[in-house]
């Protein structure tokens, strides 16, 4: 199933959701390609470097001669170059609108609130974040609804472009569960993110990428160190 | 040459640099539309408020009984639906992305730069904003030179999606302009830029829609009054 359409290189770090979301496009066009983890607590390497000046950020596709960067930017050439493979974004203006926008928010919105969530100074800012982070899930399980119309992703029969904007993000939703004990994906307020969630997770085109919520916690809890430990000295 | 593809509305105001980026791509398009004038400073419509209830911001593009919010995604939205007409993005993948890039940086980084010389407090804010401006259009500057390949517009020889995302702040840099006294776009640092900026604004699709300098000037110096205003109070 492997095709070889040129040499692809996706620069990256296992922990990072945008990552991810360039390996799992890679996956599901079934392309082969050589991940070279950068260690960034080490510093960046000069190919990060030159590959990126711009934003100097993970990840980066590479692919022959042409230079990728921004997750959902990758995703989107992915899906046009190996145009042939199962399609990423829907076919319908409509509905690529559609998962373009909740995207940009996932991105814009939502992620930076789950990601204040570990960074709030005082139970204040603390319950403040849950409290947005909870209310975005409720705008997406409305938004699972209309965009699957009854199907099991987001994208419909298969995993899709929204299914992998957001299913990027569920290593660190469920270290940020671990962390707080409060399960954020319940049966209650997001009955159906919850089993797309294990869906997700599952599919062969995720499976191998998605890191073990242990890891990550122990991750998670070395940067939050390393911060504190920054903003003391 | 005016299409009939169903009622095509555009909520927006006149000063709005993303809302223009509606209406020139319907221009591009030849397709006619509806221009609903918001007045934000006196509530927000009803109409507004449903059809983008999770941002409630303009632009929003109503296409029969499609609503589509966030203008870059509007671009992309009329490019897909009217194919046969001049294309917006690229044809080729790579410079797709490429165009998608630059569209991002510009309002993740480059706008927010520009609004905060307006806003900045101090004169050391003021110029470490108006330092970020300039680096940016340097940046833009050489990008121009590897989209546009020596021809008149970063999407070859008619305007596309990054003359869209990028022109559409010229009318806000113009007023940057006036109100601090210095020549942003000039010979000696964007000599292309300044080149292109006058043949965007001079083009069909833009001329009637970017908004006369005097006109923004003035709107500029209200809203800053009653945002200080609103500081005090």
């Amino acid at each position: 199933m492997a095709k070889s359409d040129g040499e692809v290189k996706v620069l990256g770090t296992w922990s990072s959701p945008f990552v991810m979301r360039a390996r799992i496009a890679l996956n599901i066009k079934s392309v082969n390609y050589e991940f070279l983890q950068e260690r960034l607590w080490e510093g960046k390497s000069d190919l990060l470097l030159q590959s990126n000046p711009v934003h100097k950020k993970v990840p980066v596709l590479i692919h022959g001669h042409n230079t990728i960067c921004e997750s959902l930017i990758i995703v989107q050439y992915i899906d046009e170059v190996w145009s042939s493979a199962p399609s990423i974004l829907p076919f319908e203006p409509h509905e690529r609108a559609e998962a373009r926008f909740w995207a940009a928010h996932l991105d814009e919105k939502w992620f930076p609130s789950m990601r204040a969530i570990g960074m709030a100074e005082g139970e204040d800012a603390r319950r403040a974040a849950i409290g947005q982070v909870e209310e975005g899930l409720v705008l997406l399980e409305e938004a699972f609804g209309e965009c699957s119309k009854g199907r099991p992703f987001f994208g419909g029969d298969r995993i899709g472009y929204l299914d992998i904007a957001f299913g990027c993000f569920l290593g660190w939703l469920r270290v940020t569960e671990k962390m707080t004990g409060i399960r954020l994906l319940n049966e209650t307020n997001t009955p159906h993110l919850l089993k797309w969630a294990h869906r997700f997770c599952s599919d062969d085109a995720v499976k191998d990428v998605m890191p073990e919520t242990e890891k990550l916690a122990e991750f998670a809890k070395m940067i939050m160190g390393r911060m504190r430990g920054a903003g003391k000295s």
